[in-house]
């Protein structure tokens, strides 16, 4: 069996679709959780001075999205062909970029958070969720494929904890369909497995309030 | 033959990546430019608000990654196995994680963007192309995989030139390795083909100056 290490921050952040991924494909892996002091020393190691990376018995893999796509590729949690290869891909994206915009609001000084927060909260979340929430719908509780479950719905569960953790709610309390998407992903048995030991949330020390 | 059709706006932005994807697969693709009287019509009706959108047969593909990742293994312009795929996917990623860095300069007030200019072109930039030039050195010209060409090329050649339109340069001026990269792609008959019939640069309007 080769040995998987998984390195991020001690709070969820990208790190956590790594760890919801890596769970789901039940790959028994080294949860690193890397404190400041142990980051100062490791960043000029990885290959863009960030984390996430996952190990595989040393070999390096970096950058969130192509990990979990690699893990997916590898443990079979993709599709068939290349129109349902898409429809994960696209579904990731989408919610990479809805991350990206939550990311860029938490981490704005407190006179654009303050500003910004309504159109975040009302306008750009549901925008984004209820067109996921439709789409989930339609594939029976799963984000890209019909009755599939996939690495985009593991980086999706990852990607929307991380979220909730950055504007303090849980977003997903009116989006039936995307509860259903996490609950596939959390009632696994690897990823039951993972919550069961998971350390408690560390803290964000770039989220600015 | 089916019929393709890219939307995008009349600068090179993030449909440029698709245009030269497409354009390399030989796709006899319309290349729908976009103006703002169309835009502000044809916003409503596209998946996320957002072009690029691929068009085949009137079904709608969009964003830039996907889109080009789906060309990539529908026409045989990717790895053959998850470890290929995930080198392809990596650097696509981190091109596109430049592209987000520069755009987030570009598109910001004046004042930040003379602030922030002497950081971006002088560590931001050369931190991540240095990096990619290395690695397409190892890889005799080509961005992921020895000796092969794939959409990550494709897509980087796109990335790289509308980079070069938000700074007025090109970066790519000390970077031999990344130049070969770029002439894999536009020596190819169909990105010849593309680029002599490609209309000019059209005025981006979200750049700040």
């Amino acid at each position: 069996m080769p040995t998987y290490k998984v390195s991020y921050f001690t709070f969820s952040g990208l790190g956590e679709p790594v760890r919801y991924t890596a769970a789901y494909c039940n790959v028994d892996f080294i949860d690193n959780r890397v404190t400041w002091e142990e980051w100062s020393k490791l960043k000029s190691t990885t290959p863009l001075g960030q984390m996430p990376i996952l190990e595989i018995d040393g070999k390096v893999y970096h950058q969130s999205i192509p990990i979990c796509r690699y893990l997916g590729n590898k443990f079979n949690l993709t599709g068939d062909n290349a129109e349902e290869i898409y429809e994960v891909d696209v579904a990731a994206e989408t919610v990479n970029e809805l991350r990206g915009k939550v990311g860029m609001w938490a981490y704005s000084c407190k006179r654009e958070k303050n500003e910004k927060y309504e159109e975040l909260i009302k306008k750009t979340i549901p925008s984004y969720l209820s067109k996921l929430d439709e789409q989930a719908g339609k594939n029976g509780g799963f984000l890209a494929i019909k009755d599939k479950i996939t690495w985009a719905d593991c980086f999706a569960t990852g990607v929307l904890e991380y979220i909730n953790s950055l504007v303090d709610l849980d977003v997903l309390v009116d989006y039936k369909n995307l509860q259903k998407v996490r609950e596939n992903v959390v009632s696994s048995e690897g990823v039951k497995k993972y919550l069961k030991n998971r350390p408690a949330e560390g803290e964000n020390p770039f989220k600015t309030w």
